[in-house]
């Protein structure tokens, strides 16, 4: 429950112990020995730091319930016949009780917001109004499934009851399962509407390709030709970029959403992050769905991003630590639309309080250089979203429910496989 | 403290509830309801699987004092201007408390086996004995220190004090400190006392290319014919391999420590995992020291492993969770020559117990994908090394000492730096 104000003591916030003051779900004043009398004050005595929380820009959060459930195989035999047939079995239900246990794993890693493309988008939508988190939960459409329709008419009903920090964007799915006339029709929508979009793009080499012989340009071309690149357009993966599509991407100010572990995983390529950042582009951090990742922990996914632009490169230099961690906070945040991802007056109360005395941070050197390369979810000891936590010493409200009715959809998945 | 008998009853074991019998540092009986009698009975009531511990095949576990010392540097600077130098100023206090705080960091992840290379081994050696873990500390050789002699002695001297679980082995650097006349004493040395070697081989390719200017041939073939390789030994990194060169390690049945984090983070190139197991080679997983990972969790090393191996070959299918989990457990355990690395009756009483009520091994599909591919150390609660607790309920002995130590020598490096 959100306290009108809130007061954090003897946090350590780029290493100096202060106070932070939250008011109304903004840092109002971070200064040592505070004056200002808050209806819950909580004295951390050192212990703990304040950092930004992390902001998860490309997600399908109901996949957590297929983690494991397919691993190691070839992308069209892994879609085809794996992953495809059991998402076709999922009810609204299924996909409420695997967003809700994606959402534990997400507070636990200290992830408070999130942009999520799946099937059924209420049920998403709830899971996060429910359990504190923010973000943006995609208005699913691809070209051909009736369910899409429904999802999207069941989703518009259920809008009036989300709370400001859970709002829709529209999530089409590719430029290879729909046409340039819906992805138009989809631009226009967003217009008028004054909805955000998010969609997967240049994702393999073959949707590049294939793209290419269809409409005779890019994934990003073709999408900038339909209206649908902005400044608050997230495109997921840009794994194969021209040079010509990194300068539509730096001028139309549209943010790439990074995806280094499912990249990997699937074979998908080598995203081209210091060509991208040199070329002006703004680029975040997902960890896309747990299908292909398989967690979804912004430290595996920041260690990857990091360890993957060196391997594309060759260059130890590149993807620094202090660059990939502005990526998963600050520009994660501004991706998002939000004033966030930074502990300063006047940002968003976002924020994760991180044990001091866990042995992955006691040498101490360069806590962002830690945080990157050597942490787990385990030095998260609570998290702030909105200026209210939503993990408190590890835990989140209602977790022994949410891992019960998780146990409960997997074992009938694994006696249907 | 080892009790002669120990009684995990009602721990999960490839799917199914049973009790498994510990005897003399040994998994004696592993079944249902066993009748037999131990000095200590844990019902575990079902809530933890017991899978096999994993063997780190290649640390600097002192290094863990420089965790975020100096990172995404080019590796000259790296070394000559940031590691180099500090390290020239550690004590054998400050090795002892370095390893301590590795080893913690090992046992809080299931890491019970160490094959450890660096400076005064004695103190590695003492850190790893008193904490209850098992493995190899090198006797540390490079071309021109007078340290490492001296290290050698002190190591030789306090050898009777190890029990018999830790001991040393001989650790000749690489070929590029040392001159083959050197290596081929070493080689002789340890035909003479019987220990096995480690060594680093094939890093970079300069380390190769200057190995052929200097010698002839390459890194591995010098070593055969120093007469360094034989099923005992132990090879770091082997980044950069000839056909040839497979074909000797196969032969010779040398065991390859596969670096996949360090080798990333360091750009020294992609390991072939696919082709070295296609050759025959035997390949186990090591963390690498702190300074160049920065952690020391199997966990990282076994997705950095999988996930390489994909980007490496472009084939999703390469690198499997099955055949990483192996490396990682039963193959590294043979390398370090334990009968160990399988929750099997006969076997070393090695082991992880896992928390099946965890967020990440919910969906419960396939527990070794879940490890591979989603855990972190948060997973583990109990870890049995040679039959006694290391770590439980998530806590190692002393561990508040450990750190406090930790901060002190870390607080001086950083004065200094």
């Amino acid at each position: 429950m959100q306290k009108r104000t809130l007061k954090l003591k003897n946090v350590v916030v780029d290493g100096k112990i202060v106070d932070a003051f939250i008011s109304n779900g903004t840092y109002a004043r971070i200064a040592p020995n505070l004056a200002d009398e808050a209806e819950e004050t909580i004295d951390f005595a050192g212990g703990r730091a304040l950092v930004p929380a992390f902001y998860n820009t490309h997600t399908h959060s109901a996949m957590t319930i297929l983690r494991g459930y397919a691993d190691d195989l070839a992308l069209f035999d892994w879609l085809n016949n794996h992953i495809w047939p059991v998402e076709a079995t999922l009810s609204y239900d299924d996909i409420y009780i695997g967003a809700r246990l994606a959402m534990l794993e997400m507070l636990r890693s200290g992830i408070v917001c999130l942009n999520d493309s799946y099937w059924l988008p209420a049920a998403t939508a709830r899971a996060a109004a429910e359990m504190g988190l923010r973000g943006a939960v995609g208005l699913f459409r691809c070209g051909s499934a009736d369910q899409t329709q429904a999802g999207y008419e069941a989703a518009l009903a259920y809008e009036s009851s989300l709370p400001s920090r859970v709002f829709y964007n529209i999530a089409p799915h590719s430029v290879y399962t729909l046409s340039p006339k819906q992805l138009e029709e989809i631009a226009e929508e967003a217009r008028t509407t004054g909805r955000a979009i998010q969609v997967h793009a240049s994702e393999t080499a073959d949707e590049v390709a294939n793209c290419r012989k269809s409409y005779g340009m890019t994934p990003i071309q073709l999408l900038e030709k339909c209206g649908l690149l902005d400044e608050r357009t997230v495109l997921a993966h840009c794994v194969h970029l021209t040079p010509e599509d990194i300068e539509i991407l730096a001028r139309t100010k549209a943010v790439i959403a990074h995806n280094p572990v499912s990249n990997a995983k699937l074979c998908s390529g080598m995203f081209d992050l210091a060509g991208t950042i040199a070329g002006g582009c703004r680029v975040t951090i997902g960890t896309d769905g747990c299908a292909s990742n398989n967690c979804l922990s912004m430290f595996d996914e920041m260690k990857a991003a990091a360890l993957t632009a060196k391997i594309r490169t060759q260059d130890p230099t590149a993807g620094p630590a202090s660059l990939i961690y502005d990526l998963a906070t600050r520009q994660g945040a501004l991706a998002m639309g939000l004033d966030a991802g930074e502990i300063a007056p006047g940002k968003l109360a976002d924020g994760i309080l991180l044990d001091l005395s866990h042995p992955i941070l006691s040498a101490n050197y360069n806590l962002v250089s830690d945080l990157v390369y050597a942490a787990d979810p385990s030095v998260v000891t609570d998290v702030l979203c909105d200026g209210a936590f939503v993990l408190r010493n590890g835990h989140v409200p209602g977790e022994a429910e949410i891992l019960a009715d998780a146990r409960r959809v997997c074992a009938r998945i694994k006696a249907h496989a």
